[in-house]
């Protein structure tokens, strides 16, 4: 990326000593861990409503039993993951969890649950927040997609700035969401006790069963669905646990706190908004057209979704507290995209430390972010966005399988690791917390597997099956870089007889024509004192070769010019054989080959010469015993860009102090001190 | 490419001394470069019927003075081109003529008009072969496009394998089309002498006019356009100019009486058709909707070219004879095409040599062909084919006005030409053969610059403003390439001074972690015995710096290790820094950088390691007064490619003999004894 665009889409360079200056006080915390948890409320209500409309108006009874059991798992996982966040402050989340007690292979399922996760959270966030927007916009129906790749590319580039400064962007909606939601709730609870409850625009159309009188097992599989559904409520809580080193110290206290209030708040909004849509009547049919009722043109008209609906019936349509809720609702929706940008980056950071990914996704940028773990976030949720068109109900059917798979191995995790804690145990109070955690997980891991069971059943056949195949193929993938990784270590490891000098040096110098690079090529290796020097020109054309034999002659040229015949107009292969001939005859000395080169300064510039020099060096990089030596001629165009770069170079060291003063003001903050 | 396809597609590698055995005797040579000139007569006719029909039957009566001014026009060139070929046996036509004669600007000039030209026969020619194939098989018409995309790919491939089998691939179809039209015109002539005449399937349907009763000025407008569309039959006359140097010795006579013979067939062919498609009436619109009793759906359903509507005419559609000459029509436009990939990238190695392209249209590949050159033009043609979706009606119109911008500087140029002869010769008979050259010279000039605005006026708004366009831009580019090349040229001369030996020669070893790499890199560079040797190291993570300077003791490496801090994160600039403070210590001495770099074996591994190095590489080349040396360490999966490499080339040396027996077969012809 060229310097400028670089810095207006990224800020300045941030200083690596400015690393523990970024570390996050709850207020600001819960905003960036919350929002994926929080907006879930936008459609976890919608999802089961639209799951149970199979039977038409029939099963909906079964709603707030559904919601019920949804917010006993989301309180249980809660209550789950504050023992976690307890017992490891370091961070890591269920792929840290599952290493370290149930050993790699777990923690890498988890971890490609996880990734799986976190590229989903962002896919769905944001379509789902695009139909918020289309709720509030209908014209704005057409184009989705194009909205959806806008978002995934802003989305990336405040995280590219680096964790800080998206932390303050999102508190203000993350809070507005949170009091839109209780708003609506709070008014519609209060409109009901005083006799003017409100009607959602749906609650006259009939819904038209695609399964009439559904009994038995079938009930029973539609209410389980209905209910992995809803479980998308629980997405994100994970995130907290993943973070807990980008908390204020204490880490882990402030991380439960904030952990509790997340699922607090979170209970009381599903709540609020699932019983709210019961007392409305708010129906919703899993396709427009099943509405008995609808007014326009049901392929091309979506449907409102259930927040938008109740914003409607509870404050009016068109009413500035409805464009209020759909604008917050819409926003936290894609900040909670945001929570993956946090977690997907370092976790991938993480395994790449561990070597079980490639090295770049550890490099921190110039703002310490991790910047191709967000590139690669970034182009996955884009694609799966592409894919499914940003249809909220497709992609939905791939998302929770892979949470439910982090929760129970962390769960599982957490049991073995509070009966190591046991066994080095002898105080009765600290043996008796523990017993108490390790029950707490143990109810949070049975529940979190039978929930995964039942999520894989009824979702499998919808796209879950996806992820069961993408899973292992990333466990597969990072055992493949790690076992890369091992064996590339292992074969540097140095040993005694490579610190043996080889017994001389004989230097070939390649040249073409007697030009300039090639007298500087020639100069330098005469500098170098070699033990043999060597001119070499392969003969390809022998009018040129006569010409540079009379220029060498002409310019008195000490070294001696040997011939390479080609009778295939190549210049490699002749240049490897004579190489290799020297190596065979003395096996113990070394090559070393001048290749002289020019440079220049635009790139089109660089089309009009022969790449055959490059084409040469990089062969030889394969050679044994050989070093191949660059001897760069400056053309006066090369100046253009190495002045380009050199002015570059005192800009920044200029804007240093510059750079140093805007930190400071931005840790003046009073939360800071 | 890999080394097996490319194998594949273009047969085994030649060497270079067999260049001057793939000379073309006559008979080889006239399909070569009759095929463009011949092929025309496929639409020439067709198109002059095209131009008339705007002012529907009532303007065909001009079709018969139209023809026989092209015929005349024809003849004229032929024995103008005639008067160049003797002139010039070194080929280079009409670029090499203009540029001779009228300086280097008229030169290229010409040289853009015969790209643009070349690029067009590709086009036309393929568009105009599929249209026949179509008209012999309708359910075709749908995949015009990718038919013509693969022919392009063909006839690249062909050509790619080297001019001489390409000659013999294309003998046999022209020889079928000269015989199919005499064939179609000579059973013709005898149906109307034995008072049967043929009767073409269109000769009963009537022609919407456009303009009806046309007079005055626009009648001489629509007249002039159908003659600018007729001159599409010269087509081809130039290649054989600029092809001179592949005939047989002598080569000048050779092809002289080639053109000659070219020239002859063509006026019969050209002449035949156009008598026997007025005979048989044969009318053809601009647009099938105007055909007033045309049969089927006119949006879908293509006219059948008029050599189709004759061959049925005369021998019946469906008939072995119809099937015959559809086959060889195809074939010898799809052959044309051919020409033009013989000529393009011969002019373009020309261009190339004198330095107004990129060298690499200079380079001949495996097969002794210029494979840039053709890979190019087929490009330029795949193109053009795409945006106007091989239609020939809308690529004719860009066709003639580069041909006659060529044909009449070549013809200027000729007459300044027969002026400077004059000057020397002082022989009468010689003066008079002279005069006579040149006279036949001027009036070829005189008649094509004539056309030359007749086609710029009456096809100008129809498509040649854009070859008004691209041969100006072409030159300017040609000019730009040509002054790049003499100022590198320039800068490169060597100088005296450039011959002084630097004062000393500082070492730099490069290290990141001490592995066998790095070892290597430290005893190579102390094998070169520089003046001072350095380790240094960038100061990225203090844990990374720490182990190395444990390992460094450890190790008891000699060399001392400096640290350079590097607070963004970077490693180029700060090493940049470093070794600018030592070379303004001592501006005469020079640094050389040593790289430790270990090089693996497949492209995937390359993913997996940081590529810090390489972008430091590149960033030095701009560095004055620095040498880069690569010191390569290979891993074990190196071995991959570097045995892959090393048995291609065992293979070929033990294939070299083999490959010469085969070469000797392909001249075992008698022909070529």
């Amino acid at each position: 990326m060229p310097g400028l665009t670089k810095r207006l889409l990224l800020g300045r360079p941030v200083r690596s000593d400015r690393l523990g200056h970024t570390l996050l006080p709850k207020w600001l915390a819960l905003p960036i861990f919350a929002s994926d948890a929080l907006s879930s409320v936008a459609y976890a209500t919608q999802e089961i409503l639209r799951v149970l409309a199979v039977g038409g108006l029939a099963l909906l009874y079964l709603t707030p039993w559904v919601a019920l059991a949804v917010v006993v798992l989301l309180a249980v996982v809660v209550v789950s993951y504050q023992q976690v966040v307890h017992a490891y402050p370091d961070g890591g989340g269920s792929y840290e969890v599952a290493t370290r007690n149930l050993g790699p292979v777990a923690g890498l399922v988890a971890a490609g649950a996880l990734m799986v996760d976190y590229t989903l959270t962002v896919a769905v966030s944001v379509a789902s927040g695009i139909d918020n927007v289309i709720s509030a916009a209908p014209s704005l129906n057409p184009y989705r997609v194009p909205i959806a790749m806008v978002t995934v590319l802003v989305l990336a580039s405040v995280n590219l700035r680096g964790v800080k400064e998206s932390g303050k962007a999102f508190a203000l909606p993350t809070y507005a969401f949170i009091i839109g939601i209780v708003g609506v709730v709070g008014v519609g609870a209060l409109r009901f006790m005083t006799g003017h409850p409100p009607v959602a625009e749906s609650a006259n159309f009939a819904i038209a069963p695609h399964s009439g009188g559904l009994a038995g097992l079938a009930l029973v599989f539609v209410a389980l669905r209905a209910f992995s559904s809803g479980c998308t409520a629980l997405t994100g809580i994970e995130a907290v646990s993943n973070g807990v080193p980008a908390f204020r110290r204490p880490a882990s206290r402030n991380a439960s706190i904030t952990l509790g209030l997340i699922g607090l708040i979170a209970i009381v909004m599903f709540g609020g908004i699932t019983l709210l849509a019961i007392g409305a009547r708010v129906h919703y049919a899993d396709n427009t057209c099943d509405l008995v009722g609808f007014a326009g043109n049901c392929a091309a008209t979506p449907q409102r979704t259930v927040i938008a609906q109740l914003a409607a019936a509870v404050f009016g349509a068109g009413s500035i507290p409805f464009y209020f809720i759909q604008a917050a609702t819409a926003l936290i929706l894609v900040l909670a995209a945001n929570t993956a940008f946090n977690g997907f980056p370092q976790l991938g950071a993480l395994l790449a430390q561990r070597r079980y990914l490639p090295r770049q996704l550890h490099t921190r940028g110039d703002r310490l972010a991790f910047s191709n773990g967000i590139l690669a976030l970034a182009l996955a949720a884009a694609g799966l966005l592409l894919a499914y068109k940003a249809s909220v109900d497709a992609l939905i059917h791939l998302y929770v399988l892979g949470v439910f798979t982090a929760f129970t191995l962390s769960q599982l995790g957490m049991v073995r690791h509070w009966q190591r804690t046991l066994t080095n145990e002898r105080d009765p109070l600290a043996r008796r917390r523990t017993r108490r955690s390790q029950t707490i997980n143990a109810v949070g891991g049975a529940l979190t597997a039978v929930v995964l069971v039942i999520v894989l059943i009824t979702k499998f056949a919808e796209g879950a099956y996806l992820v069961v195949i993408a899973v292992p193929v990333f466990v597969l993938l990072m055992s493949a870089i790690r076992r890369h990784y091992d064996r590339v270590g292992q074969e540097l490891q140095p040993q005694r007889t490579d610190m043996i000098l080889p017994a001389r040096v004989h230097a070939l110098v390649l040249v073409g024509r007697l030009h300039r690079p090639a007298v500087r090529a020639l100069t330098y290796a005469r500098a170098t004192r070699p033990d043999t020097i060597t001119a070499i020109t392969v003969n390809i054309d022998d009018e040129d070769t006569r010409r540079l034999q009379q220029d060498w002659s002409q310019w008195q040229i000490s070294v001696p010019l040997t011939l390479i015949d080609s009778p295939y107009r190549e210049i490699t292969r002749p240049v490897l054989h004579h190489i290799r001939d020297l190596r065979t005859a003395a096996p113990r000395d070394i090559v070393a080959v001048y290749i002289p080169e020019y440079v220049v300064g635009r790139w089109w510039e660089q089309l009009l010469h022969n790449q055959s020099a490059l084409r040469l060096k990089l062969r030889l990089l394969f050679e044994p015993g050989v070093m191949v030596i660059s001897v760069p001629w400056q053309l006066a165009s090369a100046d253009i860009r190495s002045e380009r770069l050199g002015r570059a170079g005192r800009e920044q060291a200029a804007r240093s102090p510059l750079r140093r003063g805007v930190v400071l003001e931005a840790d003046r903050h009073p939360a800071d001190v």
